[in-house]
């Protein structure tokens, strides 16, 4: 495009050179001789040289670009893989909980007793299935008191036990694979 | 390219012309009268010329490549986003057909009532957490029967009805979005 332009301009110059010529002979011939037939060529050549070099390193920045742009694309694909089920699971959550709390109260009458056996299956029905997504049980009771997975929600004491220690899981909590979903509710030793 | 063969030929008759230079003075002044400065300098610019041209169709079937992967790594994400609760959703089926089934039991005792009453809250906080993830009850009894999301296990006979409805639902099938994770297994009216 430039190139069409740049010729267009040498055009437009040599008729101007005409046109002078019939006015200052010297004049033209100066103008001429500092820019002989074989030094427009190479400043032509020095000219293509130097867009041949720049778009050479139009292409590199590009192959650049795009090489980062796989990557990064590959290890967004890999997040949303390892994470996929995060939303879901956080749902299920309640679910868990609920089932958990509806297994702890104790049963006698047939009826109950086989609803009971029945929802002990679901629960490990449902247990193994988040297992297999990435859903981890994060271990509270006997462990020492972290922050980034336990939220203490009471202090207790029991000297017969170290200082900083979990004494009681009040409500279980969460990982899904190394991003905690749910920190476990617990009190800690004073 | 064809260019680029000139100028290997070109460099040949160069290497040709120094080796005759050698043989005899005349004829070889002779040949480079045949290409002069000017001559060369236009060959060297023809040269540069296609060149760039190369370059810059290099250049654009690079942008190509580039803009079919960003698109096609936009559609995969789409798709993955779209589908990745599937295999939780898929492994949470028998978990909701069970529940399903413990709730078809009929209970009379305090206990059991009291469990079935947990178990019911249970099962709707399930169900709107795989709704919210995309899974939908596949629509079954008085249906016209779809081999695309139903699965015929056996025939009835209901005079009442029209021919090819669906006349029982003997499991309940799921579609997570557009896809079927299970097809609902029926009994067709003959």
């Amino acid at each position: 495009m430039s190139e069409t332009t740049e010729n267009k301009e040498q055009h437009l110059e040599e008729i101007n050179q005409t046109e002078e010529e019939t006015v200052n002979g010297a004049e033209t011939q100066e103008q001429q001789k500092a820019l002989s037939p074989e030094e427009q060529l190479n400043a032509k050549i020095a000219e293509l040289e130097a867009k041949l070099q720049e778009e050479e390193n139009r292409y590199l920045r590009l192959r650049a670009d795009f090489d980062n742009m796989r990557r990064r694309s590959q290890l967004d694909r890999e997040a949303a893989e390892k994470y996929r089920a995060q939303n879901l699971l956080t749902e299920l959550l309640p679910v868990i909980d609920n089932l958990d709390r509806a297994l702890q109260v104790e049963v006698s009458s047939d009826d109950a007793v086989s609803l009971y056996k029945g929802i002990e299956m679901v629960y490990k029905t449902l247990i193994d299935a988040t297992k297999q997504e990435g859903l981890e049980l994060i271990p509270a009771e006997g462990e020492a008191f972290d922050p980034n997975v336990h939220q203490a929600v009471m202090q207790e004491s029991d000297s017969e036990k170290e200082t900083g220690i979990v004494l009681r899981e009040l409500q279980k909590g969460y990982k899904l694979k190394d991003r905690v979903l749910r920190p476990s509710m617990v009190s800690v030793n004073e």
